[in-house]
């Protein structure tokens, strides 16, 4: 049974508090949020104990493993403590929005060899799992184009487009991820394009929320991305990888299986409203491989490494589109 | 070149004169049609002559063989006399309503030895050929349950439901053709149920408008047939074969392959307005496949055997239909 | 919080009290089970009571309501009891092999007015529901045709189809009683045809794993119903609804949405390997409007009377089976 | 009746000439090829005479249109002496691989006044008509992202790669059109990526065989585009738009609609084995729509302009590539 200490009683802190305690491997033992109410509401219905300090846990013998869901700004200085205190941690991505703090955990991180698990849940997808199977099980032959579609379904507030770092730090971050993660490459250069096209007050704010890629890996393959933060359809996620020997795709997924046919149409259940519900099998699947990893003593994978990895893409990806130019990727590892 | 003398210039007959026209291999000799309008117009159109009579075509040397799309009523009769001119005959169904008659003519083909192919056309589409050729080469196993569907568009009018023979024999006939084509069994007993659930004129008229069959294999295999005169969502044709190893699908064809996504549904596009429509390409073929059988002097199938078969499973529906039970089909063979 | 009593700690007995115990309305207050093991593990890993015998649960104070999934043979008289005791019941189909038993406990349960549910949890399918809603909200307009499919994926043991009560009280029953619910109608009358396609075992234990079923509705509406109990391609359950102004399908569910594409076939992933892996989220669901009944003070749905219903359209089903002819439905009522 | 010269009689000379025979509205009057054979068989099939020289197709009193499929580097020239004849011109594309000459043959096309036809037969896709319709009616809203996508089957010959003016201009010239003719928008800058991936033998030719582009439309939307010569799962073709209010996808086309459940799978039957058996409708359409502008005396559309257009996209795609830079889109109009 590993006792979680939890860091962050918000929407995603919630939420794998409540998979932590609902995992036969996993229970919480105590809970801090700076908002006091949000993490007593939580522990109450948890059973688990509220902290009055991020310390508090840190510093207790009976916490095997933390939980990272707070605010981004805190994630590299809560990382850096847990990682002296000698917790395994799982953490929600991004690292920090700096990269020189991002280069410095990870190096700290690594040197101590505690193992950290960055929360890329999308990877526990059963449908882009299997796609991923099949383009390393060599099902579609060499691989040469990548396409990774992340649209909606509605913008974020623009309290929240000023401190999350953009879309690509944000939202692409996770494709970026993907990406590297169904080639097994690190994407050399990237070209980047986009505009506020949804809405004026996020162009107003410095970000964007319509944008498209282009990746080159080292393989000579190509991989492209599209996201827009505003789907009129619901959440829509997808993947499709093109080879020498086939294409294989992880589709879109639909709410329900029922179909009406009535005069010149058949029209189906659509996508689901938002990116939760589409991904929320994801998250426990998530925390049982950072469980499994501690239980078997192997390096959590999701890595900070890739937590790096996808951050220094989202950094190319920016500088490329304030450049209008093709930018290579830094490569900096511990 | 073989040339041909066409018998009937109605809807179906005109089809089947343009294909004529239309294939390298044939051509429009003569055309007669009680109409002489419609034959005149016909014939002008395709370079033909007109004929006043039947038996000027049925006598006529430059005609090397018939096509029989007259009213239901004169097949027999026709067919009889194409016979004793010992000219090959592609004759659309039925052969006639009256079985003493169809047996009689049967007889009469299979001992003079002429080719006579019987317009089955749907067994030329490509989607139900696909189907059979998984059945019959074991792709699904040993078939065990056959589904057969039929709906719509549109309730023929009164006049014709009079004289069509009703819908077993007008609309199912296909299907009783299909499943023995299929499976390669006679089905040796029917049960059927079916009212008039669209139009009461034309139960009125003594006839059924939607309808359920179960018929029984020698194998002991099942097969269920549906179909309705209306369908509200374009004609709507489907065959499902299960076996012991899995299931084969000829499925619904769309007229074009969009698809709009918006709010909660997806939008595909939709049926074929009309039996002709979804089935237009298997008409060419199916000439084909009597010029083949022609030209190299085999026996054309589908047959006049065919014909008898499917009457007499549609005899032993609207037995089952009257009598509200099952009924065995008669085996009578030339 | 409501306490329950669960009778019977087989497969579909742990299903029901692990979801009752996760619901966070509901919990096992003890388990009986005549395998005394079973409710000891079951009774440990819930941290419920184990119970030496049916009465000492529904004697108990602590026991607000019963579940019962103990052997078929045990249903009418643990029913009776519970009823007796005033204990409300979510009680596994069927009620008993026996007509005259079934109509004697029905009768018992609606004059005493004890709450009793049957657990007809297809119901609950998300899938169906839809597909329920669009019938009865006249999006296909009048119901003229219906189809319920249920295959595989492997046949039971021997020595349960010898106690099972047959394909139709046994498989079929769940659809006799969905047609029911989606159509809104009783059948007035079943034609069954079917055979021992899969095992000859099955047919030498007088029993049939194949089988086609033609129901007549009041309204003059057509029910199809077809089964198997092997599908060499998952479990396979479908339902269809034609109607006036077109049609509604809850499809075939698969278990990703992946598709490889490779020389002349796309190949999707297939269904689920059984029918819990497929129904699996509707017990679930199934225990919520039990739930919701008991604390709301209103009759359970589906009733006793649908599971009397269910059996009424199964046992015509066996004896249109063993006559080979139409036979009607029995309409008792208490 | 508009009588036709045609001008080449190679693969796409003989599929249109064959379409203008067979259109009730046109037939061919002769035809010229370099290849003597290749035009005496093609004119005795189709009842045609052999001209000598493009000049007596030119000058004949008799040709009311020309239809121009030769070799590329022909295009300008006979394009050029079609005007100068006052002929009107079915022409297929490109223009030229010389922009200057490209530019001069538009300048006197449109000064002439003489129709011009570019052979951008996709337009007539009845799936991609189905989205423009939808794109340009309004169904999605805004347009913010395109993507279109074109894969195989095969690679060319060497031989045709070295004069085909490159990927971007044999190819993907199409796709720059389609994008132009859904979005009304001309793009104005474009990002290329490619590689020979496929085969080096192309990239030693100096060309490559798989390639992404992003293209920047003036109202902010996004387009991208990828291809590649080879595709081992048959042609694939197909068009997404996505705006605020919806999605609309011209989706794969499937040669036939046959689905086979065995084990774990759902198999169906793949896409045409060509680019060629996918489009062949398109082309009889795209000849209607040809003899529709001459018959009502309007602007052929595709016209001149936009083979001009389709063209500049094409070039600023190559110097894109070479430069490894987002590339303006010259915007000269004659």
């Amino acid at each position: 049974m590993i006792r979680f200490g939890v860091l962050g009683a918000g929407f995603i802190g919630t939420v794998h508090a409540k998979n932590i305690a609902a995992n036969a491997r996993s229970r919480v033992e105590s809970i801090y949020d700076v908002a006091g109410e949000a993490s007593k509401r939580l522990a109450a219905s948890l059973g688990a104990r509220v902290a009055v300090s991020p310390d508090e846990i840190l510093s207790d013998e009976r916490v095997d493993a933390v939980l990272i869901a707070s605010s981004t700004n805190t994630h590299a200085e809560l990382l850096r403590r847990a990682i002296a205190a000698r917790k395994p941690v799982y953490c929600e991505k991004p690292i920090d929005l700096d990269m020189e703090r991002v280069r410095s955990v990870v190096d700290e991180g690594c040197r101590a060899g505690v193992p950290v698990f960055m929360g890329f849940s999308r990877r526990f997808d059963a449908n882009h799992l299997a796609l991923r199977e099949a383009v390393r099980g060599g099902a579609i032959g060499k691989l040469e184009m990548l396409h990774l579609t992340s649209r909606g379904p509605v913008p974020p507030p623009i309290s929240y487009v000023r401190v999350s770092g953009g879309q690509f730090r944000d939202q692409t971050i996770h494709f970026f991820d993907l990406a590297a993660w169904i080639s097994g490459e690190d994407p050399v250069e990237v070209f980047a394009a986009g505009a506020a096209l949804v809405d004026p007050a996020i162009g107003e704010a410095g970000d964007i929320d319509t944008s498209m890629l282009i990746l080159k890996l080292p393989s000579g393959a190509l991989c492209h991305l599209d996201q827009s933060r505003r789907s009129a359809y619901g959440y829509d996620e997808r993947i499709e990888a093109f080879g020498s020997q086939g294409m294989v795709e992880s589709q879109r997924k639909r709410t329900r299986d029922v179909s009406l046919s009535t005069g010149k149409h058949i029209v189906l259940d659509g996508l689901h409203p938002g990116w939760f519900e589409r991904l929320e099998p994801s998250f426990a699947r998530s925390l049982d491989a950072f469980l499994d990893s501690l239980e078997r003593g192997i390096s959590p994978s999701p890595s900070l490494v890739d937590g790096l990895r996808a951050q220094q893409v989202a950094e190319a990806a920016l500088e490329s589109l304030r450049t209008n130019r093709p930018v290579k990727v830094d490569t900096w590892r511990p």
